[in-house]
């Protein structure tokens, strides 16, 4: 469905319009989990999230006409802004269908970046139904948050640095933890290491209660949350793996990890006091694994995606101070 | 006194060795100022802040003999890091003074790199003299924390890499800020800029009360600064310019701009939301200065030198916390 070729065709269109982020290393992360950690900055990324490669890929492959006639989509927040900054890179016009009860700080810069923002309720809209609603009535195009063989390939694109900056240092890693919502992000990124890197160990990471992904996993088939749970970790909440995502991870990974908010509070704080890295609570579930111990990575070489750092001072200071954080 | 030689030399040393730091643009900082703002993050060098740079290359540059007996040094906190890893690196012992009163982070990460730790009293101490007394008993070399050809030049591989970033990216910069305390940082940077990228015009940054290095160059004459103020700037503060890097910085400067704890404040708060980077105050002082319109960088191209990330959560939150920060 989506492979390498995409992945590198989605490189080349991303080129001089994306931030090629650093694979960044800590001394005292290092000693924490007993072998090496490398970080792939994605919070650093254009928008402060991953989101913006498979949006600007999704939006570059489009026929001009088509494109011409505009993007919608729904996000609670991260893929709204990258949508909204690759149409805009474009100069096409993005609706966003967003819940009303989305982060601020997410709203506004979706705003900010020139997109209209559709707000519906949570509880009682059907954000997709919402968006093709627009979409049959403008003629835009839709740019799925995940399910999507074109965003998939932007994402990829991460995969595909991490690759190479393996081995321009010359590094053999051994595992990669990657955030989970619905999958997108994992898919792209595992089928470009196992083209590239194939003896790595590929893993996602899920907050407990969200790990759709791990239980799909496990049990070979699509499988929902069970209602009810509540997590910090806003960015990768979805209720289900994705159609296109699942079929791709199931065929990539070796398993996933569910954590706390308590151990997410506790990465989240790290990264903060030793990788001076603002990282969100969803973008820091593969560390917080780590460092929960789910893994041994003594002696081996983690890579571990840092997928976005959109978060407010206000909600940081909830974060820190949760129990367990040790803030 | 230092040459763009001896920084490429410098940087050859380092190479493999420390971060090349990235060079990070954010749509969002641009519109605010009208202007493009390239920093330089070098909160996410090794120990946080740029000081291992000037310390490996000083260390690197000891004959063998002289660095077995092991190097001493003096600081409040981002230097003594820097010479605890350095040192670490070569496998030579490292003891640092340090004021009693230093942040507790910056302490904890002194030792935790291996390094010895003498408190002294701020007020009553002489942190010189105690590690002269040091290097006497036991033959260690003093790394200074500013003020040595070898330490400046290790330090100005930061505007080496920014002369090449810029290169390598078709982009024309047009001023540079960057934080002085004691002026090596600004030292090498301005040296290597001169020689890479003469059109550029250099700036220091510095805390109100604690700008020296301003008035110095206005004056053109070593000026200290008046006692009784304070500033949430710990990492740069100092007394009077050094002796070897202020004629270096009044050849190679425009001239400086002072800012307010709030400014400073309000800068962190940006870099926290916006730039996904945790810069300590000390760090933030250029992009306080932008933001407080002290320059003008409408339609121009500046780049900022973000000098260290080094603070815990409790000293983060009583800053953005502090009047004025909007926190």
């Amino acid at each position: 469905m989506v492979t390498i070729d995409d992945i590198i065709e989605a490189h080349a269109r991303l080129r001089g319009k994306h931030v090629p982020t650093p694979l960044l290393e800590y001394e005292q992360v290092n000693e924490r989990v007993g072998g090496r950690v490398l970080f792939k900055a994605e919070n650093l990324q254009r928008t402060g999230s991953f989101k913006f490669r498979g949006a600007y890929n999704k939006i570059a492959s489009l026929a001009d006409e088509q494109r011409a006639r505009g993007v919608v989509t729904y996000s609670s927040g991260n893929h709204a802004q990258g949508v909204a900054a690759a149409a805009r890179a474009f100069g096409v016009p993005a609706t966003v269908v967003m819940p009303d009860d989305a982060p601020a700080l997410k709203r506004d810069n979706t705003v900010r970046l020139g997109a209209e923002v559709v707000l519906y309720d949570r509880l009682n809209g059907d954000r997709r139904a919402i968006a093709e609603e627009i979409a049959a009535k403008t003629g835009a195009v839709i740019v799925p948050p995940y399910d999507d063989p074109m965003v998939i390939a932007g994402q990829g694109t991460i995969g595909l640095e991490i690759a190479g900056q393996l081995a321009e240092s010359g590094t053999q890693a051994d595992i990669l933890l990657c955030p989970a919502g619905g999958g997108g992000l994992i898919a792209g990124v595992s089928t470009a290491i196992r083209a590239r890197v194939p003896q790595m160990k590929l893993y996602c990471a899920e907050p407990e209660g969200f790990d759709d992904t791990r239980v799909s996993l496990e049990r070979g088939e699509r499988t929902g949350n069970q209602p009810g749970r509540s997590t910090i970790c806003d960015a990768i909440v979805t209720q289900i793996p994705g159609e296109i995502t699942f079929p791709i991870n199931k065929a990539n990974l070796s398993g996933g990890f569910a954590v706390s908010d308590a151990e997410v509070a506790a990465a989240v704080r790290l990264l903060f006091e030793v990788a001076k890295l603002v990282v969100e609570p969803g973008g820091a579930v593969g560390l917080a694994a780590l460092l929960a111990g789910r893994l041994d990575c003594r002696g081996r070489t983690a890579v571990v995606v840092l997928s976005g750092g959109n978060m407010d001072l206000a909600f940081f200071r909830d974060v820190i101070a949760a129990p367990g954080a040790g803030g």
